[in-house]
């Protein structure tokens, strides 16, 4: 790595909303501030942009940086450009975010870190700067997106129920949904496939299991939807 | 205006890619570069950023400096970020863009520039920077974009025919579109209105006029659509 690759924009820096799915509960993940300014606080994973990076990635070497995580596909939110947003000079800042199963990605305490946790998003720590509200901004990204683009494939098991996918669309959509509807809806996608199970863990009401038809479900990905719930 | 807010942020800049609408063309207005880097060229409307501006601000202001139009909401493309695109120091770029009636927006020479025109998307000129691959990336926005949310209500005369309505859809699509296909679909939106009357200056086939039923129109702009075309 090059000097001039080290130096930094001090500008320019990003963000990451990392939410995880897991036991029915939406989770984001936050590190430990081990530097002024808010040295101690609970905060976002983010980092300055360096000269010679693309913004892209600069968010996933500071995800790495700050948490290990490696090899996430994080997409961006919004820029964030308020002028007091960071209290010593001018910052703007770019929006990550991911939606992963949190086991799937094991983390660690990085650099200029002293801690990193998932945090329950009805659990959620007072944040500094801007972070509460670019987690409410990729919140409502994610919560358009399940309108166009069926979700769950990487974050519920291989097979699983309908009261778990019906959870994963409350949980983001932070509302009760009808079940009667929701099937309706989801049946009138092609979208799952029902096998001969049913779970293994409910005795007294076991549900029967289903999968996704990956051809479909791509399909449906790429296409777009719309899926009002 | 105080000194502060006068001083650039030299790593941020906006770009502004204006799609215009006339005769069943698609054009893009530029400016002609009164300053070095690449003095006396054709460009996209753009300038450096601020430090106590928004990026949206900044976008309006440097719109209008560069080419007198106004009051013009600007939708966000993407942010540029290639190491090279700028080619004294490090510029990243906020690319914004509008699809309007150019009748609507009468613009004249600004600050930096000494020209300021119209030009048809298939007769552009030699563009510096990647102020191509903007455009090019503002199109794809706008051509996903009717995939979502029905257009023409702010290009096409209150009064207009399908033939029209169908030239708008494929000079933004750039490819041909089946007569009857686009009708069919289009109809079934239940946006439009027809009217009893035909257009006067075709009078050998004159074709009836239709207008677009607003309160359907603006559903369907909130809730979006999939329009396959």
């Amino acid at each position: 790595m090059s000097h001039v690759l080290k130096e930094i924009i001090k500008n320019l820096s990003v963000d990451c909303a990392i939410f995880g799915f897991e036991k029915s509960f939406l989770e984001i993940l936050l590190i430990k501030r081990k530097r002024n300014p808010e040295k101690g606080r609970w905060a976002l994973p983010g980092g300055f942009i360096k000269k010679e990076e693309l913004v892209d990635q600069a968010a996933k070497r500071v995800l790495e940086e700050t948490t290990g995580i490696t090899n996430l596909y994080l997409e961006d939110v919004a820029f964030f450009d308020a002028p007091e947003r960071f209290p010593l000079w001018r910052v703007f800042t770019f929006g990550y975010f991911a939606l992963v199963s949190p086991e799937n990605y094991p983390v660690h305490i990085g650099i200029d870190t002293t801690d990193v946790k998932w945090f329950k998003l009805n659990e959620l720590p007072d944040l500094p700067f801007d972070h509460k509200y670019i987690i409410d901004t990729a919140l409502e990204k994610l919560r358009n997106r399940v309108r166009y683009r069926p979700i769950g494939f990487e974050l519920l098991p291989a097979k699983f129920t309908l009261p778990q996918l019906q959870h994963l669309y409350e949980s983001i959509l932070d509302k009760k949904l009808d079940k009667r509807n929701f099937r309706k809806k989801l049946m009138a996608m092609n979208l799952l496939q029902k096998l001969e199970e049913k779970e293994t863990n409910n005795i007294k009401r076991a549900a029967y299991l289903y999968r996704f038809d990956k051809k479909n479900y791509n399909k449906l990905k790429k296409q777009g939807l719309i899926f009002e719930l």
